[in-house]
C-alpha cells in the first residue's frame, strides 16, 4: 500500500478532517498522480450530506482534478512520470457494454466506477476522491493536460465542463445555433463559454437582472429575465438548446416555451423527479433530456477543444485546508464560479 | 349558405343526432368536398365528453376523412370537381409564423384551426367536422388521394397515420432502426405498418401476450411483454424510438429503460400531465418528446409514401347511422383497428 493525505467527512458535515489515506499499489495499467488542484463540485456537498446514495462514513470527495504523474505501472503506454494529467468523475467501467464500446463509459450498463464513493472492480474497496495529495487509477481514465491550460482553472473542466460539453455536442451546436443557459454557476458559466466558443449565439436565463454584466463578460449576447412574462413571450421558440443547470426543483414550462421546434431542454442540475406537462412537449415536438458528466471520447475531445480555444473555468483557488470555507460558501452560492483546492499544503 | 346533413352531439353523450348543417358559401380558394368516409378517432370521444376544451354543444366530430371535390372557388388551382381528396385535423393556420413557413402548421404559433370545434379565422364561426356529408375548406389543407388507395381505409391516415409518421420521420427512422410501438390501436397499428415500411425492425410492447399474432401480421418481428421483468432487462437500451400510443396514464420508467443511447420516447396517446424521473433520461441521454398530427409538408409526404407502399389502416366500415355503436365499441377498445363511417347513408 501507498500512503497519502486527504480531507475526509465522517459525520455528514462540511467540517472535513485531514487524515492519512491508503492508495493501492500500482497495477500494471495504473498511474499514480500527485493531485495539484481539485475542484469543489456541488455534488460533493450532496455526497457529504448523504443525498447521493454514496456511503458518507469516511467519504473523501473530489472528482475533477489535475496533477502530475509520479509513477506508472509496467503496462502503461500513454503516460510517463512528470506528465500533466487531468482526472474526472469516473475511473473505471466494464469495458464490454455498448456504451463502453463507443467511449460513453459514463453510461456503462454496469455503472461506471465513481472517482469517489464507488467500488473498485478488482479489489472491491471504496474509492476515495481527489481531495487528497495522491490518486491511483487506470491510465484509460486519465487525460493529458495541455501545457497551455492553467492546471487550477482546468480542473473544473473534468466535471462541470464535460457535463456541459456532451449535451452541446449531442445537439450539434455550432455557428448559427441559439443556446440558452439557465443558472450561472460552476456548470452554467462553462456552458456559456463552451457554447460561445462553438460559435453559438448564447443567452443567459436568470430570474434577476444582476447577472447581466457577468453574462456578457462570459460571451453571452443577452440575458433573458424568466420572471418577465413579456420577455418570455417574445422569446417563444427561440432556442435550439437550453442547458438547465438550476439545482433546485422548478417548473419546466417557462423554459420549454423558449425551446425551438424539435429543440431540446437538457436538465443538468439534477432535480431527481419532476412533473412535466406533456403538452409543453407536443407543440413543436420538443425534447426533454438529461445527461451526466462524460465518457473518454468526449472528455478527450473537450480537453483538446479547450486547449485550442484557451478555455478554462473562472475559479477561486484556496489552500486545501480551507475546504470547509469553500463548501460552506458554495452552499450559499457565494463563488464565481468554482472553488478549486490547492493540494500542495498537504505535503 | 350551403346545406348538408351531419351527426351532432349536444349532451356530452355518444348518442349523436342526425341534423341539418350549414356550410359556408365557397370563398375564392375553397373546395366543397362530398365526404365519403370519415374515421372515428379516440379524440372524438374526448371532445364529445368535454375533455378537450372544445365546446360540446352542437359538436360535429370527425377529422380524418376522404371524399370527392364537388365545387371549387375561382382561385383554386390544385383541384378540380371530381378529384379524390383527403382532409385531416386542421383546416387553416396563420400562414405567417415560423411553423407555417416550414409546413408544420400543426404547431402554428397562433394555433391552427381544428377541423371541428375550431374557430374559422375569417367569419369566426365554429368549425363542424367530417361526420357529415359535405365539408368546405381552403384548398391548402386538402390533399389529393391516390387512386390506388381505398378511400375508406385511407381516411385514418389523416389523423392516426400522420400522428405516427411525423415522429418516425423526425427520428430519422429507416433501415437498421429499431422501433417499438406501445399500444396496438388505431394509432399503434399504423405506427407498426409505417415503421416496417420505412425499413425498421419493429417490436410491439404489450402487457399481455394475446396480441402477438396480430403484431406479426402487421409486420412486427416481436412482441415484448412489459409485465415481464426479465424480458425488459434483456431489452434494456434496445430501441432508437418508442411510439407510446397508450391513452391511459402510465409509468414511463419501464419504457425509458428500453430506449437506446440518445434515443427517444415519444408520447402520442396524450396523457396530459405526468411525472418523470429525470434519472431515467440521464443515463443514456434519452429524449422524452411528444407530437400531434401533422402539417402540410409531412401529410403530403405520408400520402405519397402510402400510395407507393400500398399502406392503409385496418378498418371496420359502418354506415354513419351506426355512429353510436362505433363510439361505444371504441370506448371499450372493441375495434381492429379503426372504425370508419360510410357517409353515403346521409344522402
Amino acid at each position: 500500500m501507498r500512503t497519502t493525505t486527504g480531507w475526509q467527512s465522517s459525520d455528514r458535515s462540511t467540517a472535513l478532517r485531514r487524515v492519512p489515506l491508503e492508495r493501492r499499489d500500482l497495477r500494471a495499467d495504473d498511474l499514480a498522480v500527485r493531485v495539484d488542484f481539485c475542484g469543489v463540485c456541488h455534488s460533493d456537498l450532496h455526497a457529504i450530506h448523504g443525498l447521493t446514495g454514496k456511503a458518507t462514513d469516511g467519504l473523501v470527495p473530489g472528482h475533477e482534478f489535475t496533477g502530475t504523474v509520479t509513477a506508472v505501472g509496467p503496462a502503461v503506454t500513454g503516460f510517463a512520470v512528470g506528465d500533466r494529467v487531468a482526472v474526472g468523475t469516473i475511473v473505471d467501467s466494464c469495458g464490454q457494454c455498448p456504451m463502453c464500446a463507443i467511449g460513453q463509459e459514463n453510461f456503462c450498463y454496469q455503472r461506471a466506477v465513481s472517482t469517489y464513493g464507488g467500488t473498485d472492480r478488482i479489489d472491491g474497496t471504496e474509492t476515495r476522491g481527489g481531495y487528497s495529495r495522491e490518486y491511483v487509477l487506470r491510465e484509460k481514465f486519465a487525460y493529458h493536460l495541455s501545457a497551455g491550460l492553467d492546471p487550477a482553472a482546468a480542473a473544473p473542466l473534468m466535471c462541470a465542463g464535460i457535463t456541459m460539453w456532451e449535451p452541446l455536442r449531442a445537439a450539434g451546436i455550432g455557428p448559427g445555433s441559439r443556446v440558452a443557459v439557465a443558472g450561472l454557476g460552476g456548470l452554467g458559466h462553462l456552458g456559456v463559454k463552451l457554447a460561445v466558443a462553438l460559435g453559438a449565439e448564447v443567452t443567459v436565463l436568470s430570474r434577476t437582472p444582476d447577472k447581466a454584466a457577468d453574462a456578457r463578460a462570459l460571451g453571452a449576447t443577452d440575458l433573458l429575465l424568466t420572471a418577465d412574462d413579456d420577455a418570455l413571450k417574445q422569446a417563444f421558440g427561440r432556442f435550439d438548446l437550453i442547458l438547465d443547470t438550476i439545482a433546485a426543483p422548478h417548473d419546466f414550462s417557462p423554459l420549454l416555451s423558449l425551446v425551438a421546434f424539435e429543440g431540446t431542454l437538457s436538465i443538468l442540475g439534477a432535480p431527481l423527479e419532476t412533473t412535466v406537462r406533456i403538452m409543453d412537449l407536443t407543440f413543436g415536438r420538443k425534447n426533454l433530456t438529461s445527461s451526466g458528466t462524460g465518457g473518454t471520447k468526449h472528455t478527450a475531445e473537450l480537453l483538446a477543444f479547450c486547449a485550442e480555444k484557451g478555455i478554462t473555468a473562472d475559479v477561486e483557488v484556496l489552500p486545501s485546508a480551507q475546504v470547509e470555507e469553500a463548501l460552506t460558501r458554495l452552499e450559499k452560492g457565494d463563488v464565481r464560479y468554482r472553488f478549486v483546492l490547492d493540494m500542495s499544503d498537504l505535503d
